[in-house]
């Protein structure tokens, strides 16, 4: 069928599935999607960040010739929706459209569809709302005091709490030879994905039913939300998801302009309204990186033991849940898969205040936690005078073992990542040593961190299935919910796809993530792709496999058991001697005589159990990856600047299903790091932000990229397709710390709070000399 | 989940699955679809009926402003199509666009596709085209005759042979007590779908695949015709029917128009092109009825035994091959179905004449038989002078039986039929009987016949399949690979699949038709979709059901084998008793612990053996339908004129999945056959059509339709999803003799040539009045 066949594809670099369209530009994306008598649709939002909502006057607009349909809380069912619903059922906080009070600048109140983009602006400034302006409260410290103004009815603005607790570990810290506290300071970042959001919504009169287009990392929990708040079955609600660019958890749920677009084309009747963001209202509006106070208080023994690690973790929410329990248990948990630890008591805290609605981005808490931790670490090393490499091998977590909190952890390869770490920059030689030129001075620092591949937290389950369909020349096709944001996944799912059918990476054609023609997948988030929905497809194939090997067995009077399918060939697999082609067993599939249609059918749920939420036990993973970083940095003495100049990141990932891609992402994750730790700084001035474009919203760019080393530790997870595990954020958790103790390393200051600018270093290093 | 509940849909008349939005207009046609930069695409075809092709020069034509791609064999692979290849490979005999020689006004030699209409038909008329005319031959005796134009290399012009001969037929006509020969005239006729055809192709230049959407009965044989002349893997290439506006067998091969589409749209990089036919060309150029001739000399015992059956069958073929072997096969083998008859020979002849192609229409040849064969029953019994009710008892096939060329006919209603529509209609009182009124006579009439239910003719097999996917909400997609042209196949489908899950039928959400999303299915023809969809629909349901019942009894510790599902109950198989809610099922499915996305998958290939095309023997269909038709009729002795007063309609059709639809059908069928025996005659003009329109082409109209009466005979078929038959087409197949032979009974003339129109049957009583 194909003239370049590549056979056995896991585990080889295989070009994207995408890659023609992409460098084409023939890749369509919901932008540049249009339909006849498409609609403009556009936001009304809240100019306050805490206010009644006394009046709201649309009439004017509706007047406006070219308007076609205004619309407000009135015309909904005035139902919550929210993301962790199932654990939380009170953290379902948010009105598709607000009409009660607006809780932060940008609050939806009001959407319009009119003809045109100019038509559609009018509309909105001709919509009357009067407001009744309430005190409001911009940071967590203010949010907790009593008496603070209440932003939704839950006691002192704490929306979610999580109080993690095992061991004794007051006693541990007493036992401790050393102890030491530290407060580490988090910012906000945005998740500056390239395509910002985009959602057009088409309703259907006769048949009420409705397609929305949306740039989605899950499309099904879109789909969910919008079913809920509708109060329609989901089966007449179909999510189509195109080419994403980028997601990074900023499109992990329905936003109310999702809903608006949908309902206004309803108003409007039937006509298709497209909504789209501007950057500004990208970085105002949608979701932004939740700011973060560790506090540390944490105890060692002389031989690097950790006794014992307490303290608090305070999330700054903003105006609604969104992912808030995720992500503050995210903050807190990833500790257990990465130190052997007994004794620990950790109090989070997830604070609502009148910002903007802090949410899911790629490693959702786990780079902050990662900041935090990893560097309290490296101090807690640093005071019994122990090289933090060896503390960290002396502590990390072992494969086959239960922790404290009941995580189960299979395949570990993360004392091998940290020992291949340490060999590839040559940790022993540069560790500790001055390394000084002129005002420039080098350091290394080193991070390590684990992470989940799925994440027992979605309403009900995690699972993910694939239908696999075989055409009647060998052509495949396979079905998946799951959602390439860019990441590669429709790819990976394409190898694994031929792998177990055992045909060549060219044969699959991949289907994904339209809620109607796909199976149920929960969505591109918490690394499950490959692992889950890899295994889901893995198990499609097989069935699909089984069926045409039953043909094969039934022409040659055989057992089916005995034969398997390997590099487009029926074998037997007692000595692999091939019986037949591929090609030839699909045109017995599909003879007159057995007239078998092959469709495969896969489902996965990864064995798991939920964290309690009032102990912070519970096994959220089917498995779990883990890695090991280490930063080199020159930091300029007087201009305070910190360059990165390489960058090591040793990955057990089970096994790579496509190399080349796996080093993309960690490559990816990387540069996304050192953004957070350098330079992203989402900034607000009493609830409004003030850096809303890239102009001022500093990202790294290519010129300032260090080279990355990358290595794969190959533990082949029992559970994983193929061995393989998820790492699709993982390489961003240990980055800040891996370069603030590098900085450190180079001059001897730690710095606590990100980002590391040079206004910060050159403080320390004042503060430092100030010392003595 | 819905208010209004259906349950145990089966066997009720729940309104159309798609009623509201075809009431309502929202319905969408290919006709109606339209993306931005969509060109206009138009067809060059022969002006001559047959000639040689020396020279094409498109460059007048690609050089006129608005043209962005012309067409001709020479952008082709010159790869030839046809539709019953695996049988006859030598009737795949027409390129996408001829370069050798034409062989019709209408063969397709270039296509353009332009801004506009306007800019299009002047670019056709651009189109240098130089012929050298050959002679042509209109009809099938001169084309049979040695030295005849040779239109493709087959001797005689015979493009299809079908010898047929069991027992000893010449024997057994000495052996008879009366002996006949009756030649029988049989018109064309058109489709006369209210729908034109529309083809619209798009190009996808990166990847290489192509989107048709068309009008179309069979997606996947145009699927596989494509990527046949495309030389391109079936899963690149992804056809999709929306709403058809009718087939009548006209929609089920890939025409040149949806070649041409899609090639334009290469041509010119990527933009959608629509070519649509005008009414003009739909009746000239697409496909038609194959006029016949039936030649037939039988014999009879005095007691009413058929004792031989002989002569020959000559179709005149037009241009190409299109469905001449299946067309020719069921223009013979449908009387093997009916009468229990063990000598007879039966010569099928398809002869190739330069007259525009004949095709696939419904009833196939069944229509022309019916009228030869049940005219000339009728024609036997008053030779013995048998009624001809009795004569039809004596001879009509039993259930349980295997017929002389080895049809397996399990259920068979068919002598119940006889005796049923008797008794509605009066036939002793009647049959026979002077019924003067002045002018008027009036007269009644019989015919039977049997049909298939699909047809082993396909290329490699007849499977179809399907799939179910539960959603977690518990509403449910049905994915079927099944073409609704209008007939309602969606709906009985979906009552199906509601039926066999146990089910309400609102739940079923029905998505069909497209290559791409949904299973393999060869299309709809030969009254199939019923019982072989209607089978993968029932099985995938079954595997759907079998995976919630699994986890039903997981969950209660149970053996899942114990438990049902019926109207959205599970219950205990034992005693029916309920277990739980359907929905706390399916809650439970996804739940937690379970995470078991269910997703069914069905296939059915009905157990049958092809025709050997060397002597008639094999078994086309996995079951039979039967029927008997009645005609009363009121002829106008003084104008000729026919009318029919009333239609009796018993039918043997299993059982009727939805009672409402089949009675729509048997009317339908009822309806169309009025017209082909009272008005219809495609008229032609040295191979020109000359009445290619509806003011020009006499159809039967609401205000002439008698009043139909239409009773079922239920005989459970055993292969047949809960006991259903096919029976899409064969209440058209005995009404042409029916109404002759009650012509017959009023005025006593026997019109042997179709249509009976007022002039022939004046001549007839002329020539009788003349005979004394």
């Amino acid at each position: 069928m194909n003239k370049n066949k590549t056979l056995s594809p896991v585990g080889k670099s295989v070009p994207r599935i995408d890659a023609r369209e992409k460098v084409s530009g023939e890749a369509k994306y919901v932008f540049d999607m249009t339909f006849p008598g498409m609609l403009v649709g556009k936001m009304l939002r809240s100019p306050h960040a805490h206010a009644k909502i006394l009046k709201i006057d649309t009439s004017k607009a509706l007047k406006l010739k070219g308007v076609k349909a205004v619309i407000t809380a009135e015309d909904t069912l005035k139902i919550k929706f929210g993301s962790n619903e199932f654990f939380f059922p009170y953290t379902v906080d948010q009105y598709p459209l607000e009409f009660e009070k607006v809780r932060y600048i940008g609050d939806e109140i009001a959407a319009v569809a009119a003809v045109d983009e100019e038509t559609a602006k009018e509309a909105l400034s001709l919509i009357e709302v009067e407001y009744e302006i309430l005190s409001a409260v911009f940071n967590t410290v203010d949010a907790m005091k009593p008496g603070a103004p209440q932003i939704h009815s839950s006691m002192n603005n704490i929306g979610v709490m999580l109080p993690v607790s095992f061991g004794n570990p007051d006693k541990a810290l007493k036992e401790s030879d050393y102890v030491r506290e530290d407060i580490f300071y988090l910012q906000s970042a945005a998740h500056c994905a390239l395509e910002p959001h985009v959602s057009l919504g088409q309703y259907e009169v006769s048949t009420n039913k409705i397609t929305l287009w949306t740039s989605t990392q899950a499309p099904f929990k879109v789909r969910e939300a919008m079913a809920k708040v509708l109060k329609m079955a989901t089966a007449d609600i179909r999510v189509i998801k195109l080419n994403v660019g980028g997601g990074f958890g900023g499109k992990l749920e329905m936003l109310p302009m999702d809903f608006a677009a949908c309902l206004l084309s309803k108003k409007s009747g039937g006509l298709p309204v497209k909504i789209t963001c501007s950057r500004e209202e990208e970085f105002s509006f949608t979701r932004r990186k939740h700011p973060m106070v560790y506090k540390l208080k944490s105890g060692v023994k002389k031989d690097g033991t950790i006794m014992a690690i307490t303290g608090e973790v305070i999330a700054d929410g903003g105006a609604y849940c969104s992912y808030g329990p995720t992500v503050i248990a995210a903050a807190i948990m990833r500790i257990f898969m990465v130190y052997k630890i007994e004794n620990i008591r950790l109090m989070g805290f997830r604070v609502y205040t009148n910002n903007s609605i802090s949410g899911a981005i790629r490693g959702f808490g786990g780079v902050q936690s990662g900041f935090a931790i990893e560097s309290h670490m490296d101090m807690l090393a640093r005071g019994i005078g122990m090289d933090s490499m060896e503390f960290r091998l002396k502590n990390a977590t072992d494969p086959n073992t239960v922790t404290v909190n009941k995580l189960i952890i299979s395949s570990n390869g993360l004392k091998d990542c940290i020992k291949k770490v340490g060999e590839a920059c040559g940790w022993k030689e540069k560790n500790g040593k001055d390394k000084t030129d002129g005002d420039i001075v080098c350091g290394i620092g080193m991070g390590i961190a684990a992470d989940v591949m799925g994440s027992k937290m979605y309403k009900s389950h995690e699972s993910a299935g694939s239908i696999i369909k075989v055409e009647e020349d060998g052509s495949v096709y396979l079905f998946t919910g799951a959602a390439d944001t860019g990441q590669g996944s429709d790819t990976a799912l394409a190898q694994i796809a031929a792998q177990e059918l055992g045909v060549a990476y060219e044969r699959i054609r991949v289907k994904a993530a339209d809620t109607e023609t796909t199976p149920f997948d929960t969505g591109s988030f918490a690394s499950r792709v490959t692992f889950i929905s890899g295994n889901a497809t893995k198990n499609a194939a097989t069935d699909a496999k089984k069926q045409i090997l039953e043909i094969v067995a039934l022409e040659l009077k055989c057992d089916s058991n005995d034969f398997d399918i390997h590099d487009e060939c029926v074998v037997k697999k007692a000595d692999n001697s091939k019986i037949m082609d591929f090609d030839k067993a699909i045109q017995l599939c599909y003879s007159f005589d057995y007239g078998r249609l092959i469709i495969g059918r896969g489902n996965y749920n990864p064995k798991t159990t939920p964290i309690d939420f009032r102990t912070g036990q519970g096994n959220v993973s089917g498995s779990y990856s883990f890695e090991a970083q280490v930063a080199e940095v020159e930091v300029n003495k007087k201009t305070g600047e910190v360059r990165v100049t390489k960058m090591y990141d040793v990955h057990d990932i089970g096994y790579p299903v496509n190399p080349a891609s796996v080093h993309g992402q960690i490559e990816g994750s990387i540069v996304m790091g050192i953004g957070y730790t350098l330079y992203e700084d989402l900034k607000f001035d009493q609830g409004r932000v003030v850096n809303p474009s890239f102009s001022k919203y500093r990202l790294p760019r290519s010129i300032g990229i260090p080279k990355i080393e990358s290595i794969f530790i190959e533990t082949n997870d029992p559970q994983g397709p193929f061995g393989a595990k998820g790492m699709g954020e993982s390489s961003l958790l240990p980055t800040a710390a891996a370069i603030a103790n590098a900085v450190y390393d180079a001059v001897g200051v730690q710095i606590k709070d990100l980002p590391i600018t040079p206004e910060k270093v050159l403080k320390a290093l004042k503060e430092k000399e100030d010392r003595g």
